[in-house]
This record gives structure tokens, sequence and C-alpha cells, in this order.
């Protein structure tokens, strides 16, 4: 048997174990930059296993190195482990123990393919040469993110390249999808607080409702996508944080907002943040209200390598994994990730694997109610593994 | 000398008492049926005094009952003496030690000049005819009130009338309101839940933002008062919170909004209700959202009896209190009260103290800021110590 | 028969005349200051009577003196006679001939009983004493109004008091109104012309939506009556023109808005100033558009005279005329009135005779199927007519 | 000399005639279904030359037949020659003559340089085989267009291939732009006409005020574009017109508002309008408004022939015209174009000629200052000319 024939077979019959792994991780979700518990199961699962694992590496992150003692390329592939403030409300049995947390994107079926996968990895290095380098990242939904930091810490050290997938809830089963070039936007984030004058509700006069500039505010926005920015371009502005606490019989004066903003250009990134000045200076001015901003550019744009994204799709159809239907270009997508800052380093490349629900009926990713097919574990492993194979064979 | 003067000289020697007393209570606000210590406060104040105290009534309720042994009408002084879920920002030395929770509306100047004015009543006993009945109520600010449940706990059994008064930051300092007919605003209150889709930032059409179309809500409903309610008619609805937390990344799915209504009459409470109803159901058709809907009318409309708000006003007018400047009809106050229910079942009649600071810039109540000149404290207990000794007298 | 009661029985036999009168006029409206045919068929009327008419008053106002001879005061009464730019809708066989205009708000009715009654007064003038004044009054309508010039050309010269009154399509059939003290709202009137930058409707973005940014404009200014007017205040703001002409698939470039405030005191209107402008500018701001403005402080608040107002009210009570059931106090009314200049010179009073078509299904004033009850038309004559022949018997 | 090269020496030769032409059109613009006086120029121009002209095709439309007597492919050439309802506000020497009435889009050009080219086609037939028909097509500009109609009459009877092209004032001078696939939007337009109840701006809650109900309308629709559609999708969705005349002291009861929606595929089409009734029905409940909708998808994508369109980009390329600097690939454009009917029957080919300005400051088509440079004109005949004569070359 060929050493991808192996990977593929092994794979296959370690497929319950990468269900397990993936349940329990989903049972203990950790927020970004809190996942100690998380990344000390990870290590320890390597723990015995023919590799080297550094710990800590710029945060929770986790470098495992897994070296055939045979020259070649280095090959990192990377995987996240942290969740969402989000509530679990998927009544699944191994639903979220941790109230208001939860694996809403998928990180926990990542980190259970990629566990698995470097495992067999490890066991199978008299077939390849060159070295792997697993990435297990920390903290890939919160800005500034876990990848600036493990980099600047050195996980891309002596790497050629970096591969990595995300399970997405809303694409086909069974299917794989690629595409050259910009893949993942640019985001920005925004924060603003909202200062009015608060007061009784009976006398409105005497305040200024900061409940009403916060709202018009919100409203207002929506120009920005509708009218200001190209329509040729894409661009998404979402208020997903509107705090405004207090008693319900009182004019509030004071609101916190927080936002986010997705483009596939750093001029209409820019652009946007003009233009949400200029509203928010506008609505402060209608409503006598003052305010602190603060807008940030956290990601820019995930751009992949052409030639290795075109090397990953021949791989992948050439392949004939038996779980996959398709391989299909996936065009952009909307979502940013911080694997931007590896392929501004290092020529990359982040392809995707349709995880629908079999029924049909899926839910997006950071709602309560998402879920992932768990066959999208078994896919994710073979559709890596064998680029991985086939990277290793090439450049050996 | 007369009753009315030595009660007069009495309080005077008393002030710094009362202001001890404001300032304690200042520091160890509790909230609307949560005054368990405030309560014990009280009852323990009483200790030794010559009157008999009923603790636990209608909940944190508490009834000091002063016998003069003679028979004679029944009067009772209620005074309030919960705080508000408000973070104090006078930086005040004696500012509330409890995080979130500030005396924002003069209750505890309430508690203070009653506590005192009773006292010195109760001292003066030998003096005059009847009985006093003191109503240390809990819970004014938070619907349904404490008044209903001390009156449903029999409170106002053998009670001939009720007195009343508020402290006022945006009045005249020195000068006493009065105010025949309706004297506060009846007050209703909403809780809406709305539902929509959550998701990713980057995919809003796969969702249905919760955050925007409550926003949205706010917005509209600024026409109920505008376009939908008689001109002539005292209107206010406020939004007073609002809350959708999470990710800033995600398209929220949920939203809670809370506020309130003030009328002063029945008919426009009913047409508020009909109009925030439409309006909501018109957002939930737009944004393809669901809600749940709490609406409450929680306090009636306030009405002092004619001919006691009359003898009140005489009172004050002729008892010529030095630390009174003027005497003013007040006409109608936006605040709604639990007092209504009182006078709902006893010719009653609640006045006003202007408490404005000295120097002239004044924060309204529920405000962060809000602060009374301390004078208010001497003015409210002579001012209602006044009323008391002519009542008694008139009715001895 | 007395004076009165010889008034009375002749306007009783003249009723269908006065009907006659007011569909002729219904049929012929003209616009404020276009009054010419109306004028020329007012002054026509008068020929051959036995008094003097003066036309060209202050534009197209006309004065009619019908003089006693016999010493004694000098009594003005005036009705109005322009008409609205109003299609008519209300399919009555007498409906207007001009395509547009309307006599939407009763002045036909206003006109007709006066022309009835004047030349009633004329025919009795052996039975009174003094003058009396008819003003016939172009122009109420129309922003600066008639009035303001009429007195400027001396209609008001040696006039002791003027009367006036308005027939309501909302209040009760058979009803008569007074009301002392502000019985008119004060109005300001303000035009905008919004400028943005007009473009090709696929390329927003180059464009600044004139038509977005006066909508957001007119939704916005909803928060000044709801939130920054004293809610105790009544106040009205209406966007009641809003023009942006124009090829439907372009981004238009500019809007014209047009509208009306009213309040009840000087204070609230330069409040409402205030507040537009600063709504104006935030949205300036937001949409990077630039206006020009026009803002108008047109009518005063109309004040009836007090002494005046409570002898129209007794003898409106003590006349017993069989037509009127009741005569109650209207208030203060929401509509203004350029009577409030003859108020504001001479001591007047201005009521309201309650016009609602006997089917109790009524449109307001300024609706295209606004009607009335024609038996106004005899209770406006016969509730002047008992008013005038008091006056003059007691001044006589 | 070769044909091409024959044809590029006199159209230099020619061009002032061209840009006199294209005055005297832009001083006698005409509205689309409207252009007689038009229609009549473009047939006398031919008159006397060697072609065959059919009037009143479909219309106002004309078609021109020059026949070189000889076998070969027929090509047809369209040019489109309506105005729009826009002011010019250029100060142009030549500016429109008609009020209200603006050749803001460019046809006077398109019309100039092709009666040039296509005069100067007529003279070099010998150089030439088989057929090319000249379509002057009326209503570009307003829905249904000319080109259904002139198809209907059978202009594209015997046509092989289409080909047209437009001046665009935003794109870079000396530039000539092609782009194979969707070349234009699809357009859909509405018109509503919503219905609420007038009154008087004193008694709002007396009416239904359909100028706040418009205007929530307009804000609430930018919605569609910011949150309902793919952001990855073109979407335009404009209020072009909105009409609400009358009284500005009467609250409106109907407004009348029009407006436009371009997309790059039919399934957006549908969804905006499914969103646009969605949000209207939203907004006829909260304000109590009825309403009318006439929602039409006017014009399809404009789909450019793959094969065909790279020929025209070589043919550009390779005719290194002096004048164009560059020839580049477009991308899809935002407006629509009725030239989509051509090319839903014939494959076809619709390239863009870059007309700004050369000092750089541009004003958007559909604007009242719209201008282009006239070397727009030279450029258009020499491109289009270069582009026939390889395509005959070609195919004879």
């Amino acid at each position: 048997m060929s050493f991808k024939e192996e990977l593929m077979q092994r794979l296959n019959e370690k497929e319950e174990r990468m269900i397990e792994i993936r349940r329990y991780l989903h049972q203990y979700p950790e927020l970004s930059f809190c996942e100690e518990k998380t990344a000390k199961y990870i290590a320890d699962f390597y723990e015995g296993k023919h590799c080297t694992v550094r710990t800590g590496v710029g945060g929770n992150g986790i470098v495992v190195t897994i070296d055939s003692g045979k020259p070649g390329r280095t090959l990192a592939l990377r995987a996240d482990f942290d969740a969402l403030p989000i509530q679990e409300e998927t009544g699944l049995a191994f639903s979220s123990k941790t109230p208001g947390v939860m694996h809403a994107c998928g990180h926990d079926a990542h980190t259970a393919y990629m566990l698995i996968l470097a495992e067999t990895l490890s066991e199978l290095q008299e077939y390849w040469q060159g070295k792997i380098v697993i990435l297990h990242q920390h903290a890939e939904e919160l800005p500034p993110g876990g990848a600036k930091a493990m980099i600047a810490d050195g996980c891309l050290d002596g790497v050629d390249n970096v591969l990595g997938l995300h399970v997405i809830s809303s694409l086909k089963n069974s299917t794989v999808y690629y595409h050259a070039g910009p893949i993942h936007t640019g985001q920005s984030g925004f924060k603003v607080v909202i200062h009015g004058r608060a007061g009784h509700g009976s006398m409105p006069h005497e305040t200024h409702d900061a409940i009403l500039a916060a709202s018009d505010l919100v409203v207002s926005l929506q120009s920005i996508v509708s009218r200001r920015v190209n329509p040729f371009e894409m661009t998404t502005l979402t208020v997903g944080r509107f705090e405004a606490s207090g008693a319900s019989n009182a004019v509030n004066g004071q609101v916190v907002l927080e936002g986010d903003v997705r483009t596939l250009s750093s001029e209409v990134q820019s652009l946007v943040e003009i233009e949400f000045k200029r509203i928010l200076d506008g609505i402060a001015l209608m409503y006598n209200v003052t305010y602190e901003l603060d807008y940030r550019h956290n990601y820019p744009v995930t751009v992949n390598d052409e030639k290795l994204t075109n090397f990953v799709a021949d791989s992948l159809k050439k392949s004939s994994i038996p779980e996959v239907m398709e391989v299909l270009d996936s065009g952009s997508q909307g979502p940013s990730e911080d694997f931007a800052y590896y392929a501004e380093v290092k020529p990359s490349c982040y392809f995707h694997v349709g995880a629908a629900p079999k029924d049909g009926q899926f839910y997006p990713h950071h709602n309560g109610k998402f879920t992932i097919d768990e066959n999208a574990l078994l896919i994710s492993a073979k559709a890596m593994g064998a680029v991985v194979a086939d990277y290793l064979e090439k450049y050996q």
C-alpha cells in the first residue's frame, strides 16, 4: 500500500475516536484567550507519541513537530480550538456544559480531526520525508487573534507552506471547496460608547436619550452598505452587541455598541471607517450626545497562494476520496480568518469542507443551534491527509 | 407655645440628625423589594419610643402608630425608602457604597425627615388628639410597588386621610408646591423580547437581525407621541433598557427591551398600548422576527382630593415657615407614584418640596449625578409638620 | 318683539338662502391671495343695501360698515373666505368645480352666514345703536395671512371689540364652544431644500441621495415632539409637503420639504426651531448633503379676552337658541388663526360652532372628504346674532 | 491603403462634423418615446446616401441598411438617441434648449459618431463584403424601451451579430473597455402609491401621515441591500421619485414613490421583490396606511457573447488606434441596457468608451452637470470602425 492508501485506511478505522474527541471538546468549550483546559487536553493527547510538543506558544498555542528524520519540506497544518460566547440551543446530548459558551463555529471538529490526523502521520513517519508542523491555534474568534502572537513566537520558523481548513454548516455535505486568491474577507471591528443624559421617563425634555440615539445610529448605518460603497464590492456591517441596562422607567444615559465590518479590499475597509464616523458624528449632533469610538482594522484579507491552491485542488480531485462527491471552486467567502497572517508570511492555502446536516436544515455559524454533520470529521482528515501525502511525495 | 410652634422649634434643633440619617441611608441603598436592612434600620429607630411598630407589612413595609390616647381623626403620613439600579456619579463623600445602586430619587431624604418628624410628634403627643400613622413604604420604584400590598395588609384600616410629599431636584429651592386633581401620571410598562435568527456577520442574508429590528422599533415608537396621541394630552414613552449581548462579530438573534409610558388619562393609556402593538407587529413583519410582549398598566393616575388639597395649601400658606419662600400650584407632574393607590381608597394629598441645589445646577431624578440641597430635609419636616398640626387641631 | 327675537325670526326665514350661498361658494373656491371672484361676489351682495362697502382692504379684503346713525360702540365681526389647495373627494352635487382647490375648512359657511346676518342687521338698524363692522377677510390659510394687512389698512380703526367664529367638523353638532385665554395655537412654518448629488441608480456610491436624507429627516424630526419638548406642552410638527420629482431610475439630487409647527407658548415655538436646526444639521452631516432653510414664526397664539369671552358665554347660554343644545368650554384648540392679530390689538373673542355631520362620520378639516352639517349655518348666524344683540343692548 | 486605414483616415477628417452633430442634438433633446424630431433628423441625414432607410421601426426607430452587394455576414450596429427628464446645469454654450430635458447620458454622442461612421462605411462599400445594419434606437431610457419593439418589427431579421457601445463619463479618457459575460445589470422598477388619511397639522391623531409612512419606508428599504441580499451579489435599490404635494400645514394623505432595482442575477431580482413587499406590508401595518404597488422586472441582464467579445477585444488591441491608450476588461457594469434584448436573440457585444473630462472632474450619468470629453466621439467611431473592419474582413 502507498503512504496515502495506508493513511486513508487508518483514518477510516479511527473515525469513531475523532467523533468522541469532538463531542468531548464540544461539552467543554472555552472562550478565546481562555482555552487553558483545551490546550492542556491537546498537549496531553500527544504524550508518548513520536513528536515534540511546544506549549504556551504566543499564549495558549501549541506547536507539534513531527520530524521524519529525513530531509524535505516543512509543511504546517493549522487547526484552531477556541469557542464562542453563545448559549447552545441544539438540544444535543453532548451540548456545552458551560452556560453561554459554545463551539458554534466547528473548532471542536477542527481539533478532533487534526489530533487523529497528526497521530496517524506520526505513526506513518517512515513512509514520508521532511517535517510536519501542527499549529494548534488558540483565539481565532477574538481580535487580535492567536495567529499573530504564534507567528511572533516563532511558529512558522522553517516552515515552507501552511494549510488549513474549515468545516462549514451551510455548504453541501460531502463536498470540498477551494479558491485561489482572496478566500476570506478582511475584518474591522468597532466599539462605540454613547453618552447622553439620563433622567426620569416622564421628563424626556431634560434628558438626552442615548438609546434613541444609538437605535437611530444602527438604522442609519445601513446606508453604508446600501448607498456609500460600490455595489460591486462585497461589504457587510453588523452591530452585534447593543447594551443599555438599567431601570426600565428611566431615560438611559449610556449605550455600548460593538460591531463588525467585512470587505474584500482595503480601500473599502478605509471607506467604511470614514462613513461610519460621518454617520456617528451626525447622530451625535442630532441627539446632543457624545461618544467614544474604538475602530480597528483587525484582520487583513486572506489570500490563498495561486500555485499552492492549484496543487491542493488537483490533489483533492485526483485522490478520489470515496466520501467526497465533489471538489468545487467556492469563490471568496464572507468570514474573516486570522489564517490571513500565516498567508501573509508563507504561501498558504485555506480550504473548506461542506458539513451541512444531511436532513438539509442547517443553522449558520455563530448561531445557538449551529451543528454539523459529523461525517465532516473523516472527510476533513482524509482531504487534508491526501493533500499532505501528495505534497510530501512531490517535494521529497 | 402652641403645638405647632413647639413642633417647629424641635425640628429646628434636630436638623443635623435628619442630615446624618439621610447620609447614612444614602450610603446603603437597597433595590425595591430587597430593602431588608433599611427596613430593619427604620424599625430599630423606633425602639423605645412611644408608638407601636408593625413590620413586614405587605413585604418590607412598616406601619408605625402614634396614638395620642385621645379621640380624633387618624391621619396617615407616607414616606418611601427603596433605591434605584443606578451607578452613583456624584462624587459625594457619602456616596453609595453599593455599586450600581443609588438613592437617586430622594427616598433617603423622605425617610430621614419622616423619622425625625414621627419621633417629635410622638414626643409631643400630649399636645394633640387622634392618631398618626406613619407608612414607611418599600418598593415605590418598581411595579407593582409596595403600596398595593401594604393596603391589602391593612395599613389604611381606620385611616381618614393620607398625606405624602416628594423632594424634587428640579423645583425651586425653598418652595413648596401643591395641586388639586391629577397630580401624578398613570404609568404603563412593557417588556419585549425580539427573536430573530442569529448568524455570522458576513452572512446577513442568512439571518434576521434582531438588533436592527429592535433599533427600528425604538425609532418608530417615537411616532406614538408625535403623531398618534392628541397633542393636548401629556404622554411619554421611553425605552429605558435595550439589551443584546454576545459576540461583536455575530448577527444577534435576540434583544430584550423594557420601557415606560406616562399619561394623564386612562383613555390615552389604552390608546398607547394599541399603537405600541400595531408598530411592533409592523416591525415583526418587516424584519421577519417574532416577539413576546408583556405590557402592563402599572399605576393609575394619582388624584389629589380637592378639599383636602385646598386645606393643605391654606395651611402651608398661613404657617409662614421661615425657610419656605413661596407656596405655589405645581400643575400636574410627570412621574407616577404608587401613592395613587392610597388616593383611590382615602381622600389624600401628595405635594412637593423644591430641592434644587443652591448653585442652580441640578440633575434630574434617576440620574447618576442626582443630588438635592439638604435644606429640603428641614423644609419637608416643617411643611408636613405644619399641615399635621393644623389638621389635628381642626379635626380634634 | 325685541331686537333679538326679530333677528332670530328673520334668520330662520333666510336659512335656505344661506345654504344656497354656501353651496355656490363651495363650487367656486379660490386659493389664498387669489380670491378676486369671491371678493367681487361678496361686494356685489351688498349692492343697494344700507351700508358702506370698502373693497381692496389690505388685498382682497372687504370692510362693510353698518351705521345705525346712533351713538354707541363699534363691534367688528370677522368672516374669512379663502379656500385650500386640496382635491375635493366628497362626491357632493355642489363639489368644487376647480380641480385641486376646495373649501375644505368651512370658510364658505362663514361667508354665507355672515352675509345673511349682515343683511339682517342692516334691515333692523332702527332697533340698535352704534356701528357694526363686517370684516370679510381674505387669505386666512396662507401665511402671512390677510388679517395683518387689513389691520394695516385701517380695518380696526374705531372698532371697540372683534368677534369671530369657526364651524368645526369634528365638534358635536348643535353645540357652541367658548374658551377664555389661549384659544388657538401659534404657528411656525418651514421650508427646506436639500441638495445632494444626483446620479445613476446603479452607482449610489458616486451620489449623495437627497431622498434618503430627507426621509431620514422626516423620521428623525418625530423626536422633537416625543423627546425634546416638555410633554405637558401641546406641540405638533408636520411635514406636509415632500417633493422630489425626476426619473425613477436616477438618484435624486434635490428635495423640497415644507411643514408646520403648532404650540401654545412662544418659548416652545423657539425651542422647536432650535431642535429642528440641530436635527437638520445632523442629517446634513450624516448624508453629506447641504440645505437651505426658511423657518418662520407666522402666527402668534390667539388669546381670547377674558371679560369679553365671559360676556359671550353668558349671552350664548341665556339666549336659549332652540338649535343649540349645549354651550361648552372647548379648552385650547390646535389650529392657528390669523384672528390672533385682531386679538393683539383689540379685546376679542373667537368661538366655535360644532358642525359634525349627523351620521356621526366626520372627516377632519383640510381633508378632501371634509364636510359639515349645513345646520351649522343657521346656528352660526343665530349664535353670533344673539351675542351681537346682547352686546349692542348692553353698551347702548 | 487597407480598408481599415482608409476608414480611420476619413474618420479623422470628419471629427469636427461629429462634434457639430453632437452639439446640435444636445440642444434639442427629446424624451423617450417622443423623439420625433430627432428621428427625422437622423433619417434626413441619410438622404442621398448609398443605403436604404426604414423609419418608424417599432416606434421612432430607424433601420439603415448598407449593402455592399457582395455576399457575407450581416453585422448590426446599434446607437440610441433619446434623452432624459433632467434640467441641464452644465452652463455649456450648446446646452439643452428644452427646460427639464437633457442628453445627460451621452446618446447624442452615440448618434453623432454613428451617423458619421455609417456615412463613411457607405462611402467605402467597395472595400468590404456583406451588409451593415445601423440600428438607430429610440427610448433606451424608459421601460419597456425601444429595442423590444424594434426586434418585434424585424430589425434583426438576417442579422448575424450585434455590436454597440456607450461613452462613460466616469471611465478613463482614451480607454476602451470590454467584458465577456454579464456586462450590464438587470433592472426592475416599482411605483408605490401610499394612501393615508389627510387632516389638519394640529390634529395628527385624527390622521394617518402618508409622508411619515413613506419616509420610514425609504429608510427601511436600505436593509434590503444591507442585510437581506448575499453581500457577494451586486444589488442596488433606489427611490428616485417621492412626490407629496399640497398645503404645508396639512398632514398629507398621499405619496407617490418610484424607484429602481439593479442586480446581476434573476434570483436576486426575485428576492428583492419579495423583501420589498415584506417591508411595504410592515410599513402599512405600522402606520395604518394602504398602498398600491406596481412592481416590474423591466430589463434582463445583458450578457456579452464570449467568443464575439474576445474577437472585439483582440481587434481593439491589435488595431493600435492612436487615440486609444489602453484596452481593459471593465468587469460587469451597474447600469441596465435594453441592448440586453438584442443579446438574447443574437450573439452580441456591448462595450464602453472612457469619456472622462480631461480636467479629471466628472459628473455621473443622469446628473444635470453630466458632460463628456468630446474626443470620445472620434474614439468611438474609430473603435467601432476598427472592429467592423476586422469583422468584415474575417467573415468575408
